[in-house]
């Protein structure tokens, strides 16, 4: 195996250049029997094989600087370092993260995770360097998708004019994880296009020359109007007029060609765009073909294509078909995702409503403030985004949705830990930053029916409310509890006395095992779920307060600004003599793995809570 | 006066075509006059007179919408929509806001504050409309500054391609609060200078088909390479790549012009762009020389442009002096602005250390995961953003920034209660959502000495640290209490018994004189300076729970996750018998006004603080 011979950064410099194309077929290979086992994002992995192989031919590591925009499609650059046997525990908990990682690599400059950073971080590398005294390149990977978030193209604006050199990749595959929306996808599209004009073009210059009498005088006239001369032979105009070399298009594919453009770039003293043409998936048939599938995927049978695990249904599934209800019965609700559209579950309702789904691209910002523009209008928008990628619409959640307190519904899907993708992506500040702010609602559902009971309240609410719920399995206990969704109001299984569980959302399923091994030992033991977080049952608690000898509030989010903090200031202004315990994330990012085992290494599993709880019990219930 | 005849919305349309122009004289003399009395924006308004007069010409209010981007520019339309007497109140308490207020008039059909949101609102209200079946005309004004705030890209891009009309009006005056920057800037200079040339190209084009024999087939080629056609003979090509129709440039002053554009661009089924040109500060002379200066001015003196009240020390100023003195020690550091180089007091870093100094434009999120790359290429960058526009970067702190625990310095201007501009720029959450981050570390001087010494403390430190300080005059007593600053460290002004206020930042100024209201009550008062908000001082506020019978907390900020809460779990954590009291701002939104008027407004003002001490010391103290 040629794959052998690369132990460690730069080995890849002593495989021969005929060498390359298999090389290139072996990690082809590798990655697809890999991540058929582990799961993990294939579709964007396969289609940098050979543009991360000939940055890795040309650079030096870890003296060169790449950044991978949201660093999904960092695996043969992982392969190219050193990390081949790490991929066996690829996601897993202490195993390889599925992101460039610092602690992993010194071949790793950068985080990331989120979408269209790159630009920024890199061009923060180049002035750093600049300023230092160095003299190494730096190199920022974006795909296409990612450049439709804001932020990248903040980063353009200031890249421009640089004197000093900053190569920026555009991996150009006409995808985000679905398909890309949007002017900036139709002005990529018309450079595609432009290539193939270019001969022409330059012909009709030069055929003017040969003019006689008039040929002259028009070339004259043309350079005269040297902007617009640019403008009939250079695609890429817009990042020219900003200021940024533009380079392109080269094929993705064929690593000589863009080892020679990457080399020239170096070069030059100025930022550079090199806008590379990849196919997402290939040489993976069932990934060509379904993009989207394969974007994140589970493990999956490499003949067939097919997922390996058993699929559970999931609160994603829940939304999508309650979205569709909800659209049949009110012709004021609308969707909007960011690029997400299968992810989120609103593929059905855009299949069904699609004058009513709005796919605002990788733009979280705009999303949040294009819904206030639509409820502003009169409709009731739900806008369906990850936890951590809300954390982007922070400001126009804020500044454009609540200060008018206008209707619009939060759909926060992949809230709590969200397992193997890591930091990043854990939804576990939610409830703090949307607690923070005026006017907002908070509730989180006990299991699938309350999703769906919550998302019909949340509809005809008349002011800012979110829902948040976890990814994975759709809790289907705990079906006969089913009291309307009254707002503010929290919910009563099981009133004992005692000890008594408040738990938020996903900790209601665990809080019933829990009360389980408590009333084995001895106790009685009451279990409130919270259905809200703002506002929350300040009667209920109250009561509670004055019935039980401990309370113990449950969530999935860290504990600074979160529910717990909520009811320790009721507990407190309205001096009860309870003890409570608050059960939430410790003040820290969590990594990746199974949410099992991160569970238990911050302490928020069910057997580190109930022993909590019996120490406790055993102190308080004998005053 | 022409003015007096407008009364209410539409009324301009009764004033004959010949007194438009005198009308236009009227109103910008009514600002000026008004403005210099109350303050206010007065440059981007006097740059709007004409472009405000040509849009309630042509539309009908309230039925049209139209959208201010940022907001600040909108007098104009206020004076036309029969607000006039309002404006001897404007931004105070009670009084006319600075900014669209739906209260205030349904004229105003959605409300800003912060750049760059206009085109995603607007967009919203159009699929609204729509879907809705109306037919009303939407327009969103938008200035070149805010053009490089991303999320106005977003916007653009998902506004290609529309097959509806929606009108974006960029009103560009060649500038954001200060000059420009960036690609943008230079893109669309690019469009104002090829207007010159249009002539010529033009000309170009009818030559051609006068050249015997060669020119058909030039024209024929050229017309098969239609798009490169298109970037020869229109400027805006990019807006038309993306396929948003560009009409422009256009004399912002030249009201016939206007109307006759918007009027046409109302019949195009799309998202049409009119470029329109405009003076900043028009027909006041001082500022159009000075346009940083007049753009959110203090009242000033009509003859002279100087301010009529006296100015005062501010942290600003703290701010700027202590800068080039870290400059000047220590070569790592470096300073970001995002458009605001005087607001933040960092133009003498700019003057001094051009190579050091960073404005990346009305660009929040860059602005901090440039940072985050200049950290992690070994510098000490120190970003100065405002409080509420740091809310934009919400999710690079957190994942770009905290994650990678990088050593980034925020200087957080602005925090607090700031007054007349309002909801949308009061900086009190900014303690809540950056607490809820890890590895974050925040910090408030109690005075300007404070300042000076927590941001060398800061540039030291090593990881990511927040300092935050109000608006206004630097307080300068206490000058003799200066212990070094030490992570997670309080300290102890006054040490006595009973009561201990623990005071943040502005608070302790505040706590100076509740201590004398309550000492001269009779009680026993201790003051702590909290320095550090995370992490706070547990050792110490053990102490104070051992020797007091109440705390008091005191910060600028609202309630939900901040310093309050921080104590209120500690003293719960360590099972304090300690009675606690915390002043914050509560959960609501806080006007504009004086602040001295909005803290009374919200129960924060010192003597409601004192009424409320002794309250409770009356009740705990007799225990």
């Amino acid at each position: 195996m040629l794959l052998d011979q690369i132990t460690k950064a730069n080995d890849i410099k002593k495989i021969s250049p005929k060498d390359l194309k298999p090389l290139a077929a072996e990690i082809r290979q590798f990655l697809i029997e890999s991540i058929s086992k582990t799961g993990g994002h294939l579709g964007s992995n396969l289609g940098a094989v050979e543009l991360t192989m000939a940055l890795h031919l040309e650079l030096d590591f870890p003296e060169d600087k790449l950044i991978w925009d949201v660093g999904h499609q960092s695996y043969t650059h992982k392969l190219l370092t050193g990390r081949k046997d790490g991929f066996a525990e690829l996601r897993k908990y202490g195993g390889l993260s599925g992101f460039p990682k610092r602690k992993e690599s010194d071949s790793d400059c950068f985080e990331t995770g989120h979408s269209s950073t790159s630009i920024s971080a890199g061009l923060g590398l180049v002035k750093a360097r600049d300023l230092r005294g160095e003299s190494h390149t730096v190199i920022s990977v974006i795909g296409d998708g990612s450049l439709t978030g804001g932020m990248a193209y903040e980063a353009l604006n200031n890249a421009a004019h640089l004197e000093t050199n900053f190569i920026i990749i555009l991996n150009d595959n006409n995808m985000s994880i679905s398909e890309n929306v949007g002017g900036v996808s139709k002005y990529l599209n018309s450079i595609r296009t432009a290539d193939a004009y270019l001969d022409i073009k330059e012909g009709v210059y030069n055929n003017l020359m040969n003019v006689p009498k008039y040929g002259d005088k028009m070339v004259r006239g043309i350079q005269r109007t040297k902007k617009a001369f640019k403008q009939l032979v250079i695609p890429g105009m817009f990042f020219e007029d900003m200021g940024i070399r533009y380079m392109g298009t080269v094929d993705g594919h064929d690593i000589a060609k863009m080892v020679r453009l990457i080399r020239e770039s170096r070069r030059i003293n100025q930022a550079v765009l090199i806008h590379v043409m990849t196919q997402k998936g290939k040489g993976f048939s069932p990934a060509e073909r379904h993009p989207a599938r394969f974007h994140g995927a589970e493990p999956f049978d490499i003949e067939t294509g097919l997922p390996t695990m058993q699929r559970v249904a999931n609160y994603t599934d829940v939304f999508s078909t309650v979205m569709v209800k909800l659209a049949s019965r009110d012709e004021r609700v609308v969707a909007i995702t960011a690029a997400m559209p299968d992810g989120t579950g609103l593929k059905r309702f855009r299949n069904m409503y699609p004058d009513r789904f709005f796919d605002v691209g990788i733009a979280e910002e705009h999303a949040v403030t294009f819904a206030a523009g639509l409820a502003a209008g009169g409709l009731v928008p739900i806008v369906a985004i990850y936890s951590s990628f809300l954390q982007r619409s922070y400001d126009q959640i804020l500044h454009d949705v609540c200060i008018q307190n206008l209707p619009v519904v939060f759909a926060i899907d992949r809230a709590g830990l969200v397992g193997s993708d890591g930091e990043t992506h854990q939804g576990i500040f939610d409830l703090s930053f949307l607690s923070s702010i005026p006017n907002m609602h908070i509730m989180a559902p006990k299991n699938k029916w309350e999703l769906s009971d919550m998302l019909k309240f949340a509809v005809g609410f008349g002011a800012p409310v979110a829902i948040r719920y976890p990814r994975g399995e759709a809790y289907s206990g705990l079906a006969e509890y089913r009291k309307p969704i009254s707002l503010g109001r929290a919910e009563v299984i099981y009133e004992e006395a005692d000890i008594c569980l408040i738990a938020v959302g996903s900790m209601v399923k665990e809080a019933e095992v829990i009360r389980k091994a408590i009333k084995e030992a001895g106790y009685c033991c009451s279990l409130i779920n919270a259905r809200f977080v703002k506002p929350i049952d300040e009667e209920l608690i109250l009561k509670a307060s004055q019935v039980h000898k401990l309370l113990v509030t449950m969530e999935e989010n860290v504990s600074s600004g979160g529910f717990g903090e909520k009811v320790l200031r009721l507990l407190t202004d309205i001096e009860a003599g309870v003890k409570l315990l608050s059960i939430a994330i410790p003040d820290d990012y969590v990594e990746h793995g199974n949410v099992e085992i991160l569970k238990k290494e911050i302490g928020i599993d069910n057997e580190t809570i109930i022993a909590e709880i019996l120490r406790l019990a055993g102190a308080e219930l004998k005053k």
